[in-house]
């Protein structure tokens, strides 16, 4: 993994989405499919010795590596989902995020009990939505084999919120 | 490519999102890692013979898929996004949903003027979003290749929509 190629890869936007944050655009690796291939065996390889029996992934950037890495390991895909979406029975969990308030939802039958469940998102920034995500895993009988993030902004200090789970928490890019 | 298969994970659930409408819930599929795979090669065969030099999915369902037939074929992926996701500069569009009106947007730079691009969603129903998605790559310079949907509502006749850019539409299953 080039990481001085991954870091040319993700933008800075200055007042997105609100004035004073500054966000990290990571579409600009999408454009570039051997660096999109290169983080999925990253994200494997973290994780190879950690025994996982499906990977989810959070709406809608969490879809993309989620899917994939789960793909790359022959596992099924748990999609947690903003509020509304999931049309079957589900279970919620309400979070505060660094600007506002959020709610996700999973299907009650997505996961098997005692299943280990990798969560992967592309961002961690103050660990809200991974937390609810994680919980939700855990009410529905799962547990929790670890977290897989593409970019973590340290100064927010998610992963110490994701500490108590007790599990590895991988990202790949620090700010 | 197993129809049978397919059609037991794909779940009917009435009245959702609105009273009288019967939603296709596509999320068992996910927790087959075998069918997701035969489907994503499915994609990439039906357009062997099509030149293309770039996949978009539109969000959020559109990613899952989307995202895996770029990597199979060693392409970039363009994430065409709802209003408001998108950080930098781009381009938008608005269109009438089965329910309701919506907006989708794509960045300025997601595509090279001339590429020919496959663009992906899991579902076709009245063609609203596929059409808006359409314009967006064209008024961006690049040419659409072709659309490839999961699942195609027949009954509400998106295709018919769709033949205006004169180029293929695969559907995996139709109702």
């Amino acid at each position: 993994m080039n990481h001085t190629e991954l870091l040319q890869h993700i933008r800075n936007i200055p007042d997105f989405p609100k004035p004073g944050i500054e966000f990290k655009d990571i579409t600009p690796i999408f454009s570039n499919p051997t660096l999109c291939k290169d983080l999925t065996d990253e994200f494997v390889n973290s994780f190879a010795h950690t025994k996982i029996d499906a990977v989810a992934g959070i709406e809608a950037r969490g879809f993309l590596f989620g899917f994939m890495i789960a793909q790359q390991l022959g596992l099924p895909f748990i999609p947690i989902r903003k509020a509304g979406k999931l049309p079957y029975h589900k279970i919620s969990r309400e979070y505060a995020l660094e600007y506002g308030m959020a709610k996700i939802e999973m299907h009650v039958d997505a996961i098997r009990p005692g299943n280990q469940i990798l969560l992967h998102d592309d961002l961690l920034a103050t660990g809200g939505s991974a937390e609810a995500a994680a919980e939700l895993i855990i009410e529905a009988g799962g547990q929790l084999a670890g977290f897989a993030f593409l970019v973590n902004l340290s100064f927010l200090d998610g992963e110490n919120r994701l500490q108590k789970f007790d599990v590895p928490v991988k990202s790949i890019v620090h700010f």
